[in-house]
């Protein structure tokens, strides 16, 4: 199940959320084939719940070209361990400390040519705690567990934000 | 909610699978960012059920740096209408054709930078039908769904078919 030789890669950029290389590879039948890796550094997500309710923020997405409602997350800093980022990510995102946090599930968002792996968590116990940071154009948006999931195809139409909500809806009994 | 100004567009690569641009936009506060925007033409994925079995595939993907046991799906070619990209899919990388399909949701893998939709799909009623076409190196898996099921954050680990064995479960009543 490692079928592809690698004969050579080629670095086409180099930049701050993600960087490309060509790798050069032979498949078993001597054909070669160029395959474009997007390299990324990995994120966290995370569920962050007070009682029967969710946190989720919406924010313009130039990538989708609209504004998306999602849970809150954020990319890795070189060295940053995950729980860390997630708490730096709910003070930014949301201005909020969580005092229990779980561990669900990490995911490739899409493996064919992306590098990234997303890790998720539940958050509990939330307490204020406003980060001084970076302005961040996002709104804050407190609702039902069950009526963001019912929002999941329509404004939630995230990899991330679907993943943690149908999980921690196994996970925590929130249904 | 649309906080950004486009102020210009640089385009750095275009790929087979991937294209990347650098966009220059001014926030509200008025500060100038540069977002790096990683443009792909979306994809289809399937989760093929027989009785109470899903068919996956498992494959070496590089951008993991191992293989992964996913549901079908590739990305559409272009002009190439969602629905003929499953059945070509399903042909090429299980051998088979769906006499019923029913669609179940579209996400983005990963909104902050990438344009990437992803259209999940469940099929029923599979016949035999290989494709001649190019090779994958690719194995196909049979396993219980609810054995599937118990394989995400293990063996499956990639959105789509996190997400698709996930709203299987709930729309098609199968665990």
């Amino acid at each position: 199940m490692h079928p592809e030789q690698l004969l050579g890669s080629r670095r086409v950029y180099e930049g701050h959320v993600v960087s490309l290389r060509v790798d050069d590879v032979e498949l078993p039948s001597g054909h070669r084939q160029a395959r474009e890796i997007v390299e990324h550094r990995g994120a966290v997500a995370v569920v962050p719940l007070i009682e029967d309710d969710v946190l989720l923020v919406r924010q313009f997405r130039r990538a989708a070209g609209r504004a998306l409602l999602e849970i809150p997350a954020g990319s890795m800093e070189a060295g940053e361990e995950p729980e860390a980022c997630l708490q730096r990510e709910l003070a930014e995102e949301i201005g909020m400390r969580a005092g229990q946090v779980t561990y669900m599930v990490s995911f490739y968002p899409s493996p064919g040519f992306l590098t990234e792996v997303v890790h998720v968590y539940v958050a509990h116990k939330l307490s204020p705690h406003r980060l001084d940071g970076e302005e961040e154009d996002l709104e804050v948006v407190r609702l039902p567990v069950v009526r963001a999931r019912a929002l999941v195809g329509q404004e939630i139409v995230d990899a991330k934000s679907i993943i943690g909500l149908l999980l921690a809806q196994t996970a925590e009994g929130t249904s």
